[in-house]
């Protein structure tokens, strides 16, 4: 084999591969925003089929010949990336038994309905015998792919943050909580005094709005669409990066706040360089960067004084009154900080509390320290110790996030990953472009836009995580940036000494 | 490998597979209605990979193995079907090479969008070299394909109508030219009194009333919708069914009368026995079959006068006054008939010429008796000969229908087989069902969807198509209960001799 033509055939065979993995993701779309509900069956065939297919196209042996005959001194950088995440792919597809990874799949596709009824019924047992076995499975998922020196958590972590430990991780999410404790407890009960919303807001206004904000941000309705589902996501990528969002007549921030999330995940698709469409070095560089995007929009740029008085007046026009008098009231409303128990509806003060719960019970489950049977108690124990609150029931518990019974374990520290990132970002933003409040004041994102194009999403996975934000931001990863905003903006917020 | 092991095998590979087309059906109903322009290129690449799965799972050795060994004793008829239709198909696509089946699938892929320029242009010399290409390669295809005593087009018209052949559909069709055009004839230009609609038709307010039609018909929700496209089509079959309509605010005819055809195509793929989703004995028994259900619920029942007094007064409520006064009014309006160019916009008594036309000069093109370049002078000069007018331009002329550009052969005819059935269903309905007329003005179609549900859609492939029609209509296939419908309606309506 001609190891130019090696290239060549590998890059076929990638690009189809991943163009089947979109097709998985749009299945998804469609089940979540227009399949009719007597679909459901014949759409987990399809999904099951499409997976097959996924999963004898990534073990094909031909990819390890062509890995093998591929000249890594004729190619470039790209190439190289495309090369290198390709045989890491391989081998670690090639390291899980068949049979494991049937399993895995067989389980987690009825976990979730498992799932969703025990949190119906608030009854952590109906669920706990279906995630011992997701854990078990998972285990033994990660001991095959862990490598010399990594741990399993380690190794399920790589799936999403690829070149990320432990090591690493652990301290610098577990940095966070004093200062993040600190400001909690300062804040106290102060935010009662914060104004609220009233009224009702139509479900086309707020949609209406929604689309006026995607126009404000950037966003290319030529490569996007706007829907509505029962979760809000972002799916698909370059020219057809899809968003979603849901509507609560009474609360138009979950809708608006929801949008500007999704929005900025699907801004990052947008953006991949598209000269490397269909291979890894196009793709999002991981899910803690991703996480950064949405982020870095809904809360930096999204919650700030700044956006509120642009977004006040298009808030009128579309609602009326809405019982707040000015922008710095519609400021105040949307940084409202209250203790809750569920970690999507969590202010920025307390996302990352709840992030490191998780992170700290999946770490455990994991290494084999804690039992699934024994993780409800797990976790409202120490729910009082982070929150001092005392967790009503499962639902709003440990039953509370879909992640766990879809096998995802070491994903959930990536979003907090992805605000130290929107942290350090938001500094290196608001160094580079010229008077950012003032634009965003103006509804002029384009500035913003550009410089993350520039220096986050054209560079798709050319680096690794850690370096690419390095790069963008002149520094080293750290939580600093976002600790530092967080006190800053809370205490001019609440007054605090 | 022991027959009962095989057969269980088979079936959860092939069912596996029909899923998987069912994806390749969903990313073009996507693509019609719902992907964003960007999407376009993308797109592409994701069906090119669903379609190269679906080619390796068709054509898997291991196919051959399990029909070897499925003890043809023990299984029961559904399951004979299976077997047969698999061994059929499989030896079909092993019987194409590889080379020559990717080579059409890339021919066919780009011609599209080469037949659509030449259709804008008007030039059918832009097309003609790829037509010829297509021509040659399909003729190869029949080449592999056919079998001792069948001739190249029913090779390819078998995978339309499995087991027609032009011995048996050439004068079944040819049978019908004399009194369609005795009939023709005799109208002439009697239509020009025919009542017409006036008026702005609010887009909205023809699909509100497509959805009420919808309801009348049956049609099940929660296993369908309804979305606009370009050019209306069924999509999925099952719990997930589809439709769409196209709208025109000068002439809801085409809205509604779009609507109904396909929802008769839907509501067939809704009725197919789910006992055998997924699986051969399944599905809709020919694509001759399938045009029957549309069309009798577009013509036979649809442009009824019966239909036209429960659709009068809905359309009043829908679009105010339209130019026409009664139900007798709108009978006579939608029943006009007048000698046009256009296949998909011609009347009950021209559509089956149309289809003649285009059966005579396929079945001369891949029995090598016509050239592709000679095309347009050969079309031009039968037109003239049918329908007594002078084609002004390729696009209403040869360039019209997409069907030969993506290598479709073989299955122009199916829509005058589908009308031939759905004549004879039509007399079998009113037979069976008791004043159908009656039941149809008062909205009530469910007596009629319940005796196709019974006699056409439960049976899914179970029968050949021909033999379906006899067993549900009491008599072998024949175009006389069809050409004696148009004479008494026409004759009535235009007052013939």
């Amino acid at each position: 084999m001609k190891p130019d033509q090696a290239y060549a055939d590998l890059l076929a065979h990638i690009k189809q591969t991943h163009a089947l993995g979109q097709v998985a993701g749009l299945l998804e779309w469609d089940q979540e925003t227009m399949m009719p509900p007597d679909g459901a069956a014949q759409r987990s065939e399809q999904a099951a089929a499409v997976e097959a297919a996924l999963h004898e196209r990534r073990t094909d042996p031909q990819l390890g010949d062509w890995l093998d005959a591929v000249d890594q001194g004729s190619i470039n950088g790209a190439e190289q990336v495309n090369v290198e995440k390709t045989r890491r792919a391989y081998e670690r597809a090639k390291r899980v038994p068949a049979e494991l990874a049937a399993e895995i799949a067989r389980i987690t596709s009825r976990a979730q309905g498992i799932w969703a009824a025990a949190r119906a019924a608030k009854n952590f047992e109906d669920f706990a015998p279906t995630l011992a076995t997701i854990v078990e499975l998972k285990r033994q998922e990660a001991t095959c792919l862990a490598t010399e020196g990594t741990s399993l958590y380690d190794a399920l972590l790589d799936d999403f943050e690829p070149g990320m430990t432990v090591a690493v991780l652990q301290p610098l999410l577990e940095g966070m909580r004093p200062r993040l404790a600190n400001l909690r407890a300062a804040i106290a009960d102060r935010s009662h005094a914060q104004p609220k919303m009233r009224g009702h807001f139509e479900p086309d206004a707020q949609l209406k709005l929604s689309r006026l904000i995607a126009d404000a941000l950037g966003y290319n309705w030529e490569a996007g669409r706007l829907d509505l589902s029962v979760h809000p996501f972002s799916s698909g990528t370059g020219g057809d990066s899809r968003i979603t969002t849901r509507v609560d007549a009474e609360n138009p921030v979950d809708c608006l706040y929801s949008t500007i999330h999704e929005l900025g995940h699907s801004l990052y698709e947008q953006g991949t360089p598209v000269e490397h469409a269909l291979t890894p070095a196009g793709q999002h560089a991981s899910m803690g960067v991703h996480e950064s995007q949405s982020r870095l929009w809904e809360n930096q740029i999204g919650r700030s004084r700044a956006f509120c008085v642009w977004l006040y007046p298009r808030m009128v026009d579309a609602f009326g009154d809405f019982g707040l008098a000015d922008a710095e009231q519609l400021y105040r409303a949307i940084n409202r900080v209250e203790t809750g128990y569920i970690r999507t509806e969590a202010d920025e003060v307390h996302y990352n509390l709840h992030v490191l719960l998780r992170f700290e019970l999946e770490r455990e489950l994991i290494a084999g320290e804690l039992e699934a049977a024994d993780m409800e108690e797990a976790w409202n124990t120490r729910f009082e110790r982070d929150f001092g609150l005392a967790v009503p029931d499962a639902s709003r518990g440990v039953l509370q996030d879909v992640h766990w019974s879809v096998g995802l374990f070491g994903y959930f520290p990536t979003y907090s990953l992805g605000n130290i990132y929107a942290g350090q970002l938001n500094v290196a933003l608001r160094h580079h472009v010229n008077d950012l409040d003032g634009m965003v004041e103006a509804g002029n994102m384009q500035p913003a836009l550009t410089w993350l194009r520039d220096n986050v999403h054209r560079k798709g996975s050319l680096h690794a995580p850690a370096e690419l934000i390095e790069k963008a931001v002149g520094s080293a990863v750290s939580a600093e940036p976002l600790l530092s905003y967080l006190e800053d903006k809370y205490s001019t917020l609440f007054d605090l000494a």
